[in-house]
């Protein structure tokens, strides 16, 4: 089969080292010559923040940040940031606090340093969101990428070790969809692998030392070559089907990827060879199910959508809205009865492997 | 061991696609909105480039090519530029080609859009370099990166299977490089990993079938990810002796990246655990030096440094040039002896795997 692919990288900087933001966004300040940084934080996330802008001078001091970026939130960061004449923009947080970064970003063109304290992933993409009367809009602009993204393991460490697997298994989620999704290619493809290998090192030494930053930074590693990997791939058959049950069925997010995910990957592994065996090199194991599998149980992550508010009675509802969505690229094509099949064993936790012969 | 790095990741547009070329190039004129272009390409390539341009309007053909760019080719070509009121740069060909319209941009901050005709990677790279009275100068700026670059296997086919093979033997060299290079970073690791992987399976199909494209797209494709972990990782152990070999002792180019390989493998991988297990995973072998040793088996590759004209008589002053050279993060600390010992044996082509023990 030829090879054929078009392939957007995003320039970016990644400044890796625990115990280092203070220093890094020290350097990084002075780097751009910025004289006006505004920083951004939650009320939440300031003791955080405060430390790692202990070496900058920061002319203002942002905390209104809310979940979804609303509209008239991103209005007022916006109007905060004219008044003051800044320069540079300055995020320490998680999903929320980069994305108000980014919605000032977007008409002020300022450039934006991000110190992600979770694995969002938001700091890694050109996507941006905005929330208004409870619709959320997104769109691509290269001007709301962060020129600089900060990781710092010990920012992490207050992530509860249950949030952690889960968003970890989240990122997971990105790296193995990325392999069919819409616009995969062998470069996603290649960078998802290293994520899946990163999480899969990581998660464990999470769960076995919550207090070290070992398994924290691998994580935090993984967690950002998947949003790398998801945001040039874009979203195939895991994310459409949990987009649903989110969306539709108001599941929890982190829960619901972590526990479709093994389903997904058995509903597509026979048919996507090459994609398994990326995965399967990745876990270290022969089968890409397995090696999922084996670091879940290691991981006691979620088993079944029935213990997040799923019912039988969803089933037929979720396929039907679920099945136009697929894209039509995925390796197996996705009919009303095996969407089903796949619903009604991540349901009541069923074997995934069943799946595969479907 | 803590993970601790600072990775550019440099913004660019891949397009790749055999028989693409001129629809690929015709396209990003089109959405970067250019009016005036500039073709540059040697007398040589310019049939090649007639019919990649041909569907894009030219205002100018530029085809003094001169290799290792001198100062003088690149002041006409910038003369030419400004003189024609350019406002788009697109180079067909090699290195040299590439490297003329980087000198052009250098100064007038043009964009690029780059078509490689073969292995050599400057396209991927921000890295310029002039020569000036026979001394070379190189440097970084980001206004050389070209924007965009087009990839067409079809565009390699007339590269000799034996130029092919040294070729992408030293895309091979800058991959394993990567790996302990003074910036080796784990995202430099997978994207080298990912080279090895498509270099081993392109180089194989290109001697069964000189005439196919399915291995000229892999060796590609390899190609592109060895200089972008290349560029982003540095000079390591293997292009330091190498740089000796060929700038003191006039050795060729790529012969001596082919024969030096194995060498600089074994002196290091039992040193660096980390990079042997990905390198081996890339060849899908369990060592690394077999799974290298045995494609460079199948691929009839250069053997030893005495039959590009090197002798016995230049291994001490070799081996006291290069030790100074080699980086101090290399995982196996370089001494006269271990050098000499690692030239002795590339010099007659003895079994690399006795380095492994030094």
């Amino acid at each position: 089969m030829s090879l054929t692919f078009d392939h957007v990288t995003l320039g970016q900087r990644v400044l890796f080292g625990t115990g280092a933001a203070a220093a890094n966004l020290a350097a990084e300040v002075a780097r751009l010559g910025a004289e006006r940084v505004m920083v951004i934080a939650s009320d939440f996330e300031t003791g955080m923040a405060r430390t790692v802008a202990a070496g900058i001078e920061v002319a203002l001091w942002h905390h209104d940040v809310v979940m979804h970026v609303p509209l008239e939130t991103a209005e007022k960061a916006r109007a905060a940031a004219a008044g003051a004449g800044v320069d540079l923009l300055v995020c320490v947080g998680g999903g929320s606090t980069t994305g108000l970064a980014k919605a000032v970003a977007m008409t002020s063109r300022l450039p934006i340093i991000a110190v992600p304290t979770t694995y969002a992933g938001s700091e890694a993409t050109n996507v941006w969101g905005l929330t208004e009367a409870a619709r959320k809009t997104t769109g691509v602009d290269d001007a709301v990428l962060p020129v600089t993204v900060i990781y710092d393991a010990a920012l992490t460490l207050s992530l509860p070790v249950a949030l952690s697997v889960a968003s970890g298994l989240n990122g997971m989620a990105h790296c193995i969809d990325s392999m069919w999704a819409p616009r995969a290619d062998p470069i996603n493809a290649a960078l998802g692998a290293e994520g899946i290998r990163a999480l899969a090192a990581g998660l464990p030494l999470i769960t076995a030392d919550p207090a070290g930053t070992a398994g924290r930074e691998q994580a935090l590693y993984g967690a950002y070559l998947s949003a790398v990997a998801f945001a040039s791939a874009g979203s195939g058959l895991h994310h459409k089907i949990c987009h649903v049950l989110g969306g539709t069925f108001n599941l929890p997010h982190a829960q619901t990827h972590a526990t479709v995910l093994p389903y997904a990957l058995a509903f597509n592994a026979p048919h996507a060879p090459e994609a398994q065996a990326r995965i399967a090199a990745a876990f270290g194991t022969t089968d890409a199910l397995t090696g999922l599998q084996d670091l879940r149980k290691r991981l006691d992550a979620p088993q079944a959508l029935a213990d997040y508010g799923f019912t039988a009675d969803g089933i037929a509802e979720a396929a039907a809205i679920i099945l136009p969505a697929v894209p039509v690229s995925n390796p197996r094509p996705a009919t009303t009865e095996n969407l089903t099949r796949l619903l009604q064993a991540a349901l009541t936790g069923e074997d995934p492997a069943l799946l595969l012969d479907l």
